[in-house]
């Protein structure tokens, strides 16, 4: 008996694969797995009720710890954005894919299969990870292999009897998780086009958003969010917290041009509160405790990794090094920020930390040894070499 | 006779230098300029008094034209900026010594003088340029070489009839021109402290800001902003009305620890409107027309020239090799981008560009030869070597 | 009639493309072009010789000036290497697929051929140019499309009467232009076999190269060499020439792993004697001529800019950038380096230039104004935020 | 009783420090400290003979073993070098300055004292050291303090009997440690002079040298050496080894322009036979086990650790966090690489390593997997946002 686990959302993509796995590539038996990593109850029941209809072997996982602890916080430590995309979606690909693999070892499926098209970054970023685990395993991707535009799918649907109940009048194409939402689809790629207010649920319209702005204290251990104001609690909750107080400020609209791994640019919509807010104080924090030079290599570290993680390559050993790094120096982000949240932006107000290279002792112990004269020399000699290349090219 | 040029703001420090001159350094003349590069025309009207009331002969030099030309539309290609800093006073240092140096020629000076002290940035910038460009000239720190307090200072002006009116009771020392304007002194170098909303002079607190956002048009032709609204105008007609526009959403306060170059964290205030807001629109008009690589590339490339330009170090021929790359890559911004201004926040809602590597045409032509099943095989090679890495590694 | 241009370089791969072209892409005319980039003169004459044996109509195109101009030299002003490798292959393969579009132009062909397998780095280089160039022109490329082993090919081209002659007992395979040679093949590939001595063409072996060191004098203008022991010559006569003196010293062999296109190792053994020598010399004149901060800014430029070449992105917009940066800095690199070839070994003994950032009366105008007692204060603020971060953790 | 501790090389500038510390400092009581880093016995007899002739209380510390495992190794993980410099005499400077520290807190001394002057590195990574761990303490520096010139300081040390017979006649001012020999003076700091042989004793000349080539073996755990031709031994006696054997075929050589940290150009000429030959082979092995990403990114690494360490930053932040990359590398960088000395030059023939992401079953997996015909996918895609580009600007 052939056995194919599919990681399953429950969408149109991911519900056309279950009849066609066994009719285009005739596996006996179809296992879905489904990731919860925050996304509404709703469609997670949903994806369930669908799979039962389908007749699947179903498997709801709850990942949302895992998935903050180590995949979000990670993010954090790192300042983890992709040309101003907190990159929400993309780093919840390799854990869907690692559930996906720990169930097909569990149920001992020949396969995976998975939904993505042939033309977007997800999957580069799920079968590495399928292929990195268990790489003696078949991978089959019915959109990419068939080559299927989205009404073929639906006619496909219809024919074999796949609920697609609302798929087919939405609009827009939305993925959530609890580090953000991204919303696809119509104009909404168009560099030119005013998204419309609709899109948005998670962030709150300027003219619904509180007309007092509210100040928020986030604490940082190691780099990792552990109280809000004055509370300490754990990263998920925490994150959840912020998703609805930084949301109802209206906070966390992403509007970018991306470019995707195969090199085309397209424009994106994200809502993302917590990561928004939470990737500004925990910036805020670093400009506190880390050194000027520190600061100025961490952002190519961080850069670096953000692209690595863009690409799903988790399992990456320059991934491992940077991490490295970027650990030791979490070491010192210990403290205290605080910021305000109105109409669509947070900004940061204050912070504080034993561990700043700022302190009044210290301020006062420089200053004791200041003599302002002894700078003369410091001075003299600044942009010497400069100096001289302007005294031989200043004639030319 | 000995004659020496002062760079003259008409401030305390600068003012006390005057008498100090002839006291201490023994020079006969004392030449005042004052550069004006945007600041409020009462400090400029209020600077040439004092100078006159001390005594000295005096130049106003108008110099905005040519700080927008040469320092500010450089910096906005270079997307300039220091630690979130977009480098408003920075940039003028140069300017107001190369003024000072200009001046110095016409009257035949033996030596500079510059008010700054030996703990700030100033003195290294202001002195690279005199160094560079005269380097037979002397030159004169009072400030720095007699380490004086402001105490001191302000005693020694009472005693030398130096007018100080409204500057003692100035409790925040303020530094303006067109591209910014710094508030600094107090607690506001605290980094926990909450900046009262006084401090702020060009941008409107949340309460008194339009409760309606406004929507602006930027056009930018290599990288320079040539247009508001659609119609066309100079950049520094440009800068002033931004200035006035966002600035009336409150937009453009920057709140940040900065490290000075002699190791020293500072919070710092600064109030930036057209700044913050024309970087905002210029980063995403190159977002538009760059590649993913040439992105990434250019960010260490603004962030090498933004430290040069902190550090005053304005002939650094690195800074030409920079500028060359910078300036290669803006052949091609040119566009036009849409930002919507409200409470506190400007946010790009738009883009387009005959430069972009996005184009309906262009994406259709892909489309055409794009086969989905094409893509299995570039899927299979991602990340070959992360795998290996991991297979080698995974029993460990 | 159906009408495809083949480049061509008579050897094996390439020379089987021809009468597959008729018999499996039903192509009518089989247009062959071999590019002289400074192979030796026999091989290219038996690539005429084969061409007229199969029955094409054959260009041949000296494009040996042009690869100097357009290739090499902009190669050597980015200190061109990839992981240790001077790119010699990588280079050549922009132009020779631009002079097959040429070729195509001229006689109007329908679409292009090569002969590159589906595992190796040229297909993507020379389908780049062929894509940028002429998008509408299909590409044939057999190796890969019909997934060949070599000996397959072998049987192939005795069942076809293509001349193999030479072909089947060579146990390495070579490539060479007047910027290196290449060998791979057989055990060469293994990280840990030691190559034979009978690969080596281009450079002495120990025993036979001389027991006296020749001293030879390199001048540069722009970062291009342009005289050879005070001799003014063009960059093509110096290259030839340099490949012969320093080849007969036993330098230029090159010995690395390598990081293929797809991820994979490879041994690679290259030969390259005027590179190897020219490179070195080009570096040191920088080093002679550009600030400190300028060199390791441009290590980054060059590593970028050799990535580039390496991938064969000969249009890039990214590599456009790193060329304005570049020929910035190498308006000063001019001067002459002398080295001293000895043993398998270069080793630069003298520079000078008129650009130097050295000279006498520079250093003696600094000595005149250096007092040693003025650095006491740049002495005490080195490190000022290291000391604040050891003072706070040192007791942890 | 004011007591101050000398780090006491023996050389004539630390030397007449000794008097200088009675007659303008007013010190009742010198303590000098001479720290073995491998110089060679006889320096150190010198030091402690003239130590005694000076009536000082002397400490002769044994640093080898410590300053291989901390400054060596390290050096080695970071394939640390500064502009082609090995760094052997900065890394040895924070050493000195430790045992200082170590041996003042023994004795209770009030203040440290150093010979270096105040144009060179040397006070900077003395002092920061000295400063970081005892802030406290003052620090003297008759040399820069008292503004001497070499012919002062001759005439000073006869008035006040300091030994110095070797010194005057001596052209080549020596630095040595176990990590390389620096040699400096006279004409040698001129860029276009060419080295005479006799500055040279660690490397033999090219007519010394064994006219047959050498091969040798080094094993390396975690990036550091282990093993020499098969035979395991510590670091420390695997480099004293090494010097030997690879000065013998002349190797170590080093001549380049070096950049300062004031920022005058230099000539230096460096003799470091085991380093040359570690870094060598380290980066080689680096090569084989790190993918290509690492390779590109541990450079930068290796440049920022380079410039820190030869600013003498010891305990910089940032050195910290760019050592937990360089040690995460480093858990793979185990195996053995294969070298021939010959006439002054090392060169790779072979490396192997467990940890290799090269390995015949990979090979072999990847090519079972590997069908030719789907890279075409990726080969359409490959460079598709510059060929937009081009397509954009081809007409312009």
């Amino acid at each position: 008996m052939r056995k194919v686990v599919l990681v399953y959302s429950g969408g149109l993509d991911t519900s056309v694969c279950i009849p066609m796995m066994k009719e285009f590539y005739s596996f006996d038996h179809v296992v879905t797995v489904t990731v919860d990593i925050g996304q509404p109850a709703e469609d997670i029941a949903e994806a369930e009720e669908k799979a039962r209809a389908l007749g699947t072997e179903h498997y709801t996982v709850d990942a949302k710890a895992e998935f903050v602890r180590n995949y979000v916080c990670p993010a954090i430590k790192a300042n983890g954005n992709y040309q101003g995309y907190p990159l929400s979606t993309a780093i919840a690909r390799p854990l869907i894919a690692l559930k996906g693999v720990e169930v097909a070892e569990k149920v001992g499926a020949d396969a995976f299969g998975h939904g993505c098209t042939g033309k977007g970054n997800d999957q580069f970023r799920i079968e590495f990870i399928m292929r990195a685990l268990a790489p003696e395993k078949e991978i089959i991707a019915p959109m990419r292999e068939r080559n299927l535009t989205r009404l073929e799918e639906i006619e496909y649907a219809k024919e074999r009897d796949v609920p697609i109940s609302q798929s087919v009048e939405k609009i827009w194409s939305v993925d959530e998780n609890l580090w953000g939402r991204s919303i696809e689809g119509g104009r909404l790629e168009e560099p030119d086009y005013t998204p419309p207010e609709e899109i948005y649920l998670w962030t709150k319209g300027m003219n619904e958003s509180p007309n007092e702005p509210e100040v928020v204290e986030i604490g940082f251990e190691r780099g990792v969010p552990v109280s809000l104001n004055g509370e300490s609690m754990g990263s998920l909750p925490l994150i959840q917290s912020l998703n609805r107080i930084a949301g109802n400020h209206g906070i966390g609209r992403v509007d970018v041009m991306e470019d995707r791994m195969l090199g085309l640019k397209v424009r994106e919509n994200y809502e993302c509160p917590a990561a928004v807010t939470l990737l500004m104080a925990h910036k805020a924090l670093e400009a506190l405790v880390c050194t000027k030079e520190e600061q100025k290599f961490k952002a190519m570290v961080d850069s670096q990794w953000s692209e690595l993680a863009y690409y799903g390559l988790w399992f990456d050993p320059l991934k491992d090094d940077l991490e490295a790094f970027i650990n030791k120096v979490q070491e010192r982000v210990n403290g205290i920020v605080r910021l305000q949240l109105f109409k669509g932006h947070a900004r940061v107000i204050g912070r504080s930390s034993d561990d700043a290279l700022y302190s009044e002792e210290l301020a006062s112990f420089d200053t004791k040894v200041f003599d302002q004269r002894e700078m003369t020399g410091a001075v003299k000699v600044h942009g010497l070499q400069s100096r001289m290349y302007w005294s031989l090219n200043r004639g030319k």
